[in-house]
């Protein structure tokens, strides 16, 4: 993950992973099996899902969700405006148009009051995310989309581990899609799933998995699907990192918290450090991510790495409009007003966390940001 | 794969694919890194393409390939009507229009013959492949492609070790696919890669497999890419396999060879049998599949699985334009007359064959279908 002294993320692996595929290639089972089946069961148990299809990524995921969805040419999907490519990629592939409405500038997620000025006859699904394991404003973003009659879907590849209102989140719209990308809260390497709510979308989402084969149905195609299949190798190592789940938690949990204490004690002249806050009761971050915005973020994040060899992670350096492939109008979207988006993005600086991340290493973080702010 | 006592496929592992994991493990390149660009080079020599890139399957590969090609909506593509879905459905992932030619009866491969018939103004590329490891009339194809100034694209999944007039199959094209899935003449498990003859191509290609991001950019993005990644826990089992191959190939000439012999004498009372030929001088098949072609067919593999626990592969039931999704006309499509294709999906069975296949078990196989065969 690049040549630093501290690094944005690094995962935890301790052998368990390793014995997970040893166990593959005793088996004979390598491609999508029990352990794929079990991994699904799993990660529908943690995030309270009824249903659960694993895929190679979280990116086919929404692909899939999409699909699923019938969202076609023609539709509209709301994403927020600041949100991984992915977000809005995956409806471009349909052919469809994103819609992007801005984010709340304490959350940095979708602002729910946003959403409705969005809504017209073609919105087909609202999509939100849990930016950096921060839940999203649920209730108020569902009430919305059941007022209207459009089905949500929730971009969950942060949220595993965030806390809603008491309950799991990473499955809470009808149908939601996950990553366990290695950079994740916990990794496959590569992966992703995909949570519902029906038998009836638990099948069509299998069936679309597998180039839009029924199960057990050979060389039988029902569907528009593609290849997403998981195999027992990425179900394995995810089976081993969903064991020690808890641990990374509690790790994000104490390195959060140690940033917390740090840039709120004066003396660190980070009075700028500003980092986004949980809005409901009895939510909790996942600390995905560790944001704080910084005014002059592109020469603090240099200095970081080319001074202090600490690497960081700009989540997201632009609106998702303000990509390339939209801004050259090669594809078909709408934006609103979003100048919360435009100005976070701007802003956003994402520190490095993850577990067994050192006291000493926070403290060197924190110490060169103060630095860097304070000679701005 | 499935309770039988011979199985139609059985992959070959030998531990230096577990060595390959448990190294990555150990310097912790799990995601796309060096055995990933240590796979491309090695499967690129193997074949003789100028680029490769690797890819998380072989349909993805043809997605990205259509992409890398700018296949669009309203566009058509050639498409031999006896292939995998996945030929066919790649060109409906971009919302254009496959067009179904008809097969040589002695290849089961695109019939040159029948491809410009097919070609309109609309014709975007020429997909072609080479149906179970046997070569297909490159030159013939190549030359109408030229004629009509319309790129082609090869179908290699079933190629590798395929030999076309002295030189390696699987890369002859501009741009062609590649699937190393379990069941393939050798496997990442889940894997594919693209190949290409230009630095230009290969760039797309790289830029499209990570969402479109150029290469170094992150986030960053500048085309309607898709996570189609390769990991490194692939890229090593390719690896251990490659260096195989040579084995694997002479194992499947060693089986179809024995095959032939068993089949070709008259005591078998097994004339009906027929299995196709190469056509070019200085060619050779991979033997990926060991196709015959039988009256009875569904019944003759009915009774294969459950008197005998033999398991076959029916590749392909039905022409794709037969499938389901085609059928109903859920996705537009052409058809040119296909009384070949239609005869041959009929009545063609792909008896078992892998590495280590025993002589007893072939002899098994031909003792069954002739039993079978002559009770008619």
């Amino acid at each position: 993950m690049g040549d630093y002294e501290i690094p944005w993320a690094k995962p935890y692996f301790d052998g368990a992973e390793l014995e997970e595929v040893k166990g593959s290639f005793e088996t004979g089972w390598l491609s999508m099996g029990k352990k794929v089946r079990k991994f699904e069961e799993v990660m529908a148990e943690l995030v309270g899902a009824r249903y659960a299809v694993a895929v190679a990524n979280g990116t086919v995921a929404l692909d899939l969700a999409m699909k699923a969805l019938e969202i076609e040419r023609g539709d509209e999907v709301i994403v927020p405006a600041m949100t991984y490519f992915a977000s809005a990629s995956t409806v471009s592939y349909q052919g469809a148009t994103p819609v992007f409405v801005d984010i709340d500038p304490t959350t940095f997620n979708l602002d729910p009051i946003r959403i409705e000025e969005a809504i017209t006859t073609k919105t087909k699904a609202i999509l939100f995310i849990d930016y950096g394991g921060n839940p999203a404003a649920y209730d108020q973003i569902s009430q919305i989309a059941k007022a209207h009659g459009i089905p949500l879907l929730q971009d969950a590849a942060q949220s595993l581990g965030a806390v809603y209102k008491g309950a799991a989140a990473g499955a809470q719209a009808p149908v939601s899609t996950m990553s366990f990308h290695l950079a994740k809260v916990m990794t496959c390497v590569e992966g992703g799933m995909v949570f519902s709510d029906s038998l009836k979308m638990d099948s069509r989402l299998r069936t679309l998995r597998n180039l839009g084969e029924p199960p057990g149905e050979k060389y039988t195609h029902v569907a528009l699907g593609t290849n997403a299949r998981m195999t027992d190798i990425s179900a394995g190592i995810g089976l081993a990192q969903a064991r020690k789940l808890p641990f990374f938690l509690a790790e994000r949990k104490r390195v959060a918290e140690h940033y917390d204490e740090l840039f709120s004690a004066s003396e660190n002249g980070v009075k700028k450090v500003k980092t986004p806050k949980i809005q409901e009761a009895e939510s909790r971050n996942a600390y995905f991510f560790y944001p704080v915005l910084l005014a002059s973020r592109d020469q603090i994040a240099q200095d970081l790495r080319a001074k202090f060899r600490i690497d960081t992670r700009i989540a997201y350096p632009v609106p998702v409009y303000g990509q390339p492939i939209y801004k050259s109008q090669k594809l078909p979207f709408r934006k609103m007003a979003c100048p919360v988006a435009e100005d976070v993005s701007k802003k956003v600086l994402n520190l490095p966390i993850f577990p067994g991340m050192s006291s000493r290493d926070i403290e060197k973080v924190v110490g060169a940001v103060s630095r860097l702010v304070s000679s701005e």
